[in-house]
């Protein structure tokens, strides 16, 4: 089968690799009829982390088809259409019976030495535990529909993770640092929580559009201490919920430096340097989140997903097939995209 | 009067300084009967945290008696026995009404341009806010008793803020890293709030020893990464609440990694160096706490300290007088003493 494979820093190939095949009786093979391009991957992308050896294989959100299942495999068939989270887990360990699947006991990630979502096919380890059935109403014909079905492989996932973790309740402000497509489902998550007022920090222009479109009130154009300068100012002393969406040292101090005395930082983007903590220490700043157990939120966004209460496909802003999929990490990291869609 | 004063690294002398006087109808001046010495006291002592300038005041734990009262003062009369919390605080405003008095928007902290409690008297700010009168009843004669309401003013108040932030409660595991005199009041605290199981990380058998009196049921000996591998062991994967009582990045490795998955390390050491992530993120660590808000504990502490269901006393092993202050920094700085009262 085809599959896209990590050569080096901005060398992304669509080749040749060993089909995906059950090898555990609770697995399934899916194939892929959706994936889509992580921000996250761009750190690997541009050479600024290194998660993936030589010939690494890519992709970690997709949605497919069921097409062969394991004999211990108990609620999926063949011809299901399934999502998967970012991560697999059993589903019944103790993290995943307390809703943090990334911390299953029998868990992993999707790509690297396993198959990667970016592909024809991907074994599905702990597949009763990993997958979300699509009832079969859903008609994926539907190119939005089907593209904010897409988002809860991840992004979607992890902006509510973001909001959940800062906090967001009913009533309250909340502060969103990034306009990347998480930082964009932030803002839509922190909607669905009830915030009444969502402050967006970023500075593309496209990407504040789709920010008020999903419910941000005001948005912050400055950076650094500035945007910190701008927040404290509008609020009065910070806000209480602060998504951080990014992940650089910087968007961690900025994060931290909107945050209003004794309020917290859910924070999602992946913290690629150490951060200095004494403006959290001096006002009691909370951190909490990480890495999103997607597979936790996925049956409750789908549902609101499917009944139109919430949207989230605008930040998918550009498809392309399998073969244009080096194209979209390019488009991505040229910022010419917000986040690329493949359609098999 | 006579005050201590900084003068540079392991040069701290007891000095004659202006007297402490009103300044503000609000404030009082108190005449310290007991001061402490705060181990964080030890970062600027030996040269490795620069926040007193040139003669800076010193001291930041006292008690006292009312010795003249401003003019707008409600609640304090002349003769009246008090203890300060180690921050000023009005007591009205946002923050305090919260519970967050160090975030105070007329807060302030003793020592450098302020009066420091290492001298004869200090002038407090926002005397209302500020002090928690003991009942006419308690007998400071009893010095067992004095040292125990003596921590009040910082290590008892700091170890419970940190087991508040860890979120112990009932039935719970704590791993409480640090046994100097916040690390031992977080053990103290932990019990208190109902954890029936406390492992504290250590080196030195007096602190050890006070830490099973406390409540500690476990001690782990190691440090950094055996340490970790030690707590993973006795809890077969992480303790769901952690105590941060030092402040180094050592220990605050040694807190994220002796946490469970989604759990929480309560941290009130000052963290004097930029912090790892990464852990934190791929496991969903909450890090929660900071400078603790002694005032929001006084009252429920002093309440149980007077009624004798705790007795922090213990880690006060060593008393000196005024002049004696330059000794007992020595002493701390060597680990002669876990941490010294001085008397007036």
């Amino acid at each position: 089968m085809r599959a896209t494979v990590f050569n080096g820093p901005r060398d992304v190939r669509v080749e040749e690799v060993p089909d995906a095949a059950l090898r555990e009786p609770t697995d399934v093979v899916v194939r892929v009829t959706h994936a889509c391009i992580c921000g996250s991957d761009l750190w690997p992308y541009r050479g600024e982390l290194l998660i993936y050896g030589e010939h690494g294989r890519m992709g970690h959100e997709f949605m497919g088809v069921v097409d062969d299942v394991g004999p211990e495999v108990r609620t999926l068939r063949k011809g299901d259409r399934v999502i998967a989270p970012f991560a697999f887990s059993d589903g019944v360990c103790e993290y995943c019976s307390g809703g943090l699947h990334t911390s299953c006991v029998h868990g992993g990630y999707w790509g690297a030495q396993n198959d990667g979502g970016q592909g024809e096919a991907v074994r599905v380890p702990w597949a009763d535990g990993t997958l979300v059935k699509l009832p079969e109403s859903v008609d994926l014909g539907d190119a939005r529909l089907a593209a904010a079905v897409a988002t809860l492989t991840d992004v979607m996932c992890t902006g509510q993770h973001a909001a959940v973790s800062a906090g967001v309740g009913p009533g309250g402000t909340a502060v969103v640092v990034g306009d990347g497509a998480v930082g964009l489902c932030g803002v839509l998550a922190a909607k669905r929580q009830g915030a009444d007022r969502i402050i967006v920090m970023g500075r593309h222009d496209d990407r504040l559009a789709i920010a008020r479109r999903f419910g941000a009130t005001d948005e912050v154009r400055e950076r650094g201490p500035e945007g910190v300068a701008r927040v404290q100012e509008l609020t009065g002393g910070g806000a209480p919920h602060v998504l951080e969406c990014v992940g650089t040292g910087q968007s961690f101090a900025t994060a931290i430096g909107a945050c209003r005395p004794g309020g917290t930082v859910g924070h999602v983007g992946v913290p690629v340097e150490p951060i200095a903590l004494g403006d959290v220490h001096g006002r009691n700043i909370g951190l909490v989140g990480g890495v999103c157990p997607a597979r936790a939120y996925q049956p409750e966004l789908l549902a609101d997903v499917l009944a139109g209460v919430i949207d989230p496909s605008p930040v998918l802003d550009l498809t392309v097939t399998l073969d244009g999929v080096p194209d979209g990490y390019a488009a991505m990291d040229e910022r010419r995209a917000v986040k690329a869609l493949v359609t098999l």
